[in-house]
């Protein structure tokens, strides 16, 4: 929540969505909860897109408060299917109902935004199932590969790929309500096994409370942060192979994940769970990334870290440009005196954005900065905070700090990162704010080495600009000694779903093009399915081909493209020439 | 070497092996460099396996001396198919000798050894080619599949698992010759991509001189360096999830590769190459472990590290005993404080043998440590050293320190890493010196957590044991937050080769049984394949056999039992239900 404007104050829809309405559906993050722009982003944000006090008067198009009915009939399951589900796990969890239907359909890409706004019901699950644990679980996926009926899963409901969309009807697991326990804590190994509905929240506090729910010597963490946190699952997390804000310190999920257990069409399947061995093929990296078209994931075992959060050291930097900023990072990151946890670097645009955001644009900071040197729309803004044992933590500290006087970047103290942490999770729920008056924001990632770092910025930022009036906002985040996650935020006046499909085709066509992976962590999903096979190539595609067929040979899990799997080629997109 | 003997010197044998003798292949290591037990060794060994100074005065068998020569036909490979290879990769590397066709059958178990000293030649390849570059290996692989002729691949030849042996006879790979080029040095990205015949010395030798071979800023290491290092492979280590001896810090090779190029029978694969990715199933980590079953792996490009030998800090503990060692590890690798290189805790027999080795068992230190309560066959031996940028370096050093402090353990200094330093690669000479009197070294290595630490040490101790005179030397290495390798040598009288197997399968059985993985690092070749679908479960195993018909469907590729994938049901070993 920002401060009061002083001159015209915006119609922004500040109530909590009415119950079972659209908006309660599409709406992200805490329903009591309301983010908009301050005063000063107001005012950017009118200029970019040409927009006057009058345009944020009323709202532009639905604002989703109507109540959640439609007249779609079921395409697969039959009443009788619907007696067995309520039979396996008490008729009040299996619900066929609109509102339970359609809550599960969708993600959070803008395309879906769109589609809840413009109240058009397509894919939905024929009906939602609330399972308790994982032997019901395994006799669903049993029941429906005997019957064919497609089998999807939601979990946090937070997919920006259409990962959990309904596309050939059937059923949708909903993992949320009931399946979210923790079967073991492991303080001696410092694991913890977790049903995959687990919110991340719910995980978190758990594990930060450790001594008073399980008896432990000390109090831990999960480590795992994503944007979608407060209302993301570790099922979610693990199936699309995804990355917390933390990930520089803690890895990615794939680094965290210590064993998996999945109810598939051909049986359970578990994987091991050691540090490392040499035993073939890694199973568990097999399984993770399968995005639900393998079977369904029940069963987690994470490892957990040390919660030491006194140790932390808060650090904000400000550098002169993009490329001198990009060449500290790098160093940063390869000079082995540890990492730190929380690694973000702002291009010049997004830079400027922030400032606003954190309400200093305007203020004697900026203009001393620029009378430093550090010009607008050029100076690059990097924060972070380390983790770890205090020497350690204080290590990489020190030796950041090393590395950004030697680029000659300014000291901006930890108050940035603060302000920064203060809207990590929230920031997002701007998003639906700004979108009742037509204003659309959605993002793309990549995953990017050194060497092409500059050029996948460079062509992708030129792509996305292409089209007039857009923000376009990118920083780097998740870093390694060998490359780092890009991440583009797209900002634009645009209401219409095929628009948003072809500028979002183009952004990614130019990820590819420019030589970096398709997805460094939202993963692949129905929407970036097409893209996929021409990714990887023909014969490296093939392993997914005939894992998916050993593991689901009648398509009945997550059928409808995720992961290109079950497209035909002219659906496919092929960008290069196979070059072997 | 050790110093002179004061009363008896045995007979070991310390010329180099005539060429083209049995022993010029069978025999490990620097051909010109002998290893043989110092004086107290000595005494110990002849107390353990009852034996006089007599047994020493002549060699237990045939210690190889011979010439290769045997009459054994040729399998598969007809003259027309040696015209064709000829005309691809030369008419000089292309041999079909006796001596060129043993050298590349076997490996480094004892299994192997005890074959080659006995004259037993089988699985020997028909015909041995030495390539030059992929393109050629890739024709080899298209030629070998469409005449449905097997192909096996030799890299430095220490497999312990029967990896590289021709079981079907037909072609053999020997990268050494030819096939070990730097594609790519590229100091930005810190990566490397080399051929797959790149020898680790010589791939150390690069990095370390990159500023005179490649024009580069600083040194370089590739942070791998398994025992069998001098002789080992680059593509050896990446096709058997291999680790080196400073993996703790470094990783294993699966952390440490980028990207894989295969020549399969299907064609090219080729891996991407990013730090981490959201693009379904990981292709890296189907492809590592796949121990030339599914292709031969052409070119690797790996992770290089900063060469900075001068921030090391090596250290040495004494702790009282097994138990209390195992908690303190725990705790140095669970503090998050950064983590050693060199991490090695060998267990109370081990110590002792250390101490023996090292020459300081009978000095004052022992008498000392035992006056301070560090007792005889029961104190254990930490060492290890750390590495990174010097802050890190020291930081590490310091808690290892404290916690070696807390758990009251003797601080040894770094001399005793000095001397392990000193033979970390040359040790296992040891091992051919003493064969030649009948007293047989083997090892077996598995990956354990740390709540099951105990018990597998236990129960594996037990089973290596049950054998009356038996030395079994255990250590803790390549250590991890959740867990470790446990390492096992067991140094028995033993010359037959039933025996040896009889006791090998045992020792693997009490491994799988105890609840540890099968490797953490040696592999599964065919020497662990019967165990390998009982270990993994039946469904879960199904992955590795799908993914072999996708990529070899004559099963053209290490066929003969390679990961237990063309085994017949009765060759395999199950040792526990179907739990799911």
């Amino acid at each position: 929540m920002s401060k009061p404007y002083k001159d015209f104050r915006p119609q922004w829809m500040e109530e909590a969505a009415p119950d079972d309405s659209y908006r309660s559906i599409f709406r992200w993050g805490n329903p009591n909860f309301t983010k908009y722009p301050n005063e000063h982003l107001y005012k950017a944000i009118k200029k970019v897109f040409h927009m006057s006090d009058d345009d944020f008067k009323q709202y532009d198009g639905n604002i989703g408060l109507d109540k959640v009915s439609f007249d779609v009939p079921k395409k697969v399951v039959t009443s009788e299917d619907i007696e067995f589900f309520k039979s396996l796990v008490g008729a009040d969890f299996v619900r066929d109902d609109d509102y339970a239907r359609l809550s599960v359909a969708y993600g959070k890409t803008m395309y879906d935004l769109l589609r809840l706004r413009k109240k058009i019901i397509e894919n939905i699950p024929d009906v939602v199932i609330y399972p308790d644990n994982s032997t019901q679980i395994e006799k669903i996926v049993e029941y429906v590969n005997e019957h064919k009926i497609p089998l999807y899963v939601y979990g946090g409901g937070s997919s920006v790929t259409r990962g959990v969309e309904c596309i050939k009807g059937g059923v949708s697991l909903d993992m949320r309500l009931r399946f979210n326990k923790v079967i073991e804590f492991n303080e001696v190994d410092q694991t913890i096994t977790v049903e995959a509905g687990m919110s991340g929240p719910k995980l978190e506090e758990l594990l930060n409370n450790a001594q008073k729910y399980f008896g432990a010597k000390r109090a831990y963490t999960c480590g795992h942060f994503p944007q979608s946190f407060e209302y993301s699952s570790v099922g979610g997390w693990v199936v699309t192979r995804g990355a917390g804000q933390n990930s520089t310190y803690y890895g990615k999920i794939e680094d965290i994940v210590m064993g998996q257990k999945y109810a598939t069409p051909i049986g359970i399947i578990i994987t091991s769970h050691y540090p490392r061995e040499a035993t073939g093929p890694s199973l568990n990296q097999i399984m993770m990334g399968s995005e639900g078209a393998f079977g369904v994931l029940t069963e987690v075992t994470l490892r957990v870290f040390r919660y030491m959060p006194k140790n932390r050291r808060r650090f904000s930097y400000m550098f002169k440009n993009w490329e001198v900023a990009m060449v500290a990072a790098r160093e940063m990151m390869q000079k082995e005196c540890g990492v730190a946890s929380v690694f973000r670097l702002s291009d010049a645009e997004e830079t400027e954005e922030m400032m606003m955001l954190y309400g200093v644009d305007h203020g004697p900071v900026n203009a001393a900065l620029s009378k430093l040197g550090y010009l607008p729309n050029k100076k690059c803004l990097f924060l972070g905070f380390t983790d770890g044992e205090l020497g350690y933590s204080k290590n990489v500290a020190k030796n950041i700090r090393r590395i950004a006087r030697k680029y000659h970047a300014f000291n901006m103290t930890g108050v940035v990162t603060k302000a920064w942490e203060k809207g990590r999770f929230n920031d997002p729920y701007l998003r639906d704010t700004m979108q009742d008056f037509g204003i659309m924001t959605d993002t793309l990632e990549c995953s990017v080495n050194w060497s092409n770092m500059a050029k996948v910025h460079d062509e992708v930022r030129a792509y996305c600009h292409s089209r007039k009036d857009t923000i376009v906002l990118t920083h780097m985040s998740h870093v390694y000694p060998q490359g780092a996650n890009l991440y583009f935020i797209f900002i634009a006046k645009m209401n219409e779903i095929d628009d948003f499909k072809q500028y979002h085709s183009g952004i990614l066509d130019a990820i590819q093009k420019s030589g970096a992976a398709i997805s460094h962590h939202h993963g692949v999903g129905k929407m970036f399915g097409p893209w996929l096979e021409g990714y990887l190539g023909k014969l490296e595609y093939g392993t997914f081909k005939v894992l998916k067929h050993y593991f689901d040979p009648n398509n009945v899990m997550n059928p409808g493209g995720t992961l290109g799997l079950d497209l035909e080629e002219k659906d496919k997109r092929f960008l290069k020439e196979e070059n072997h």
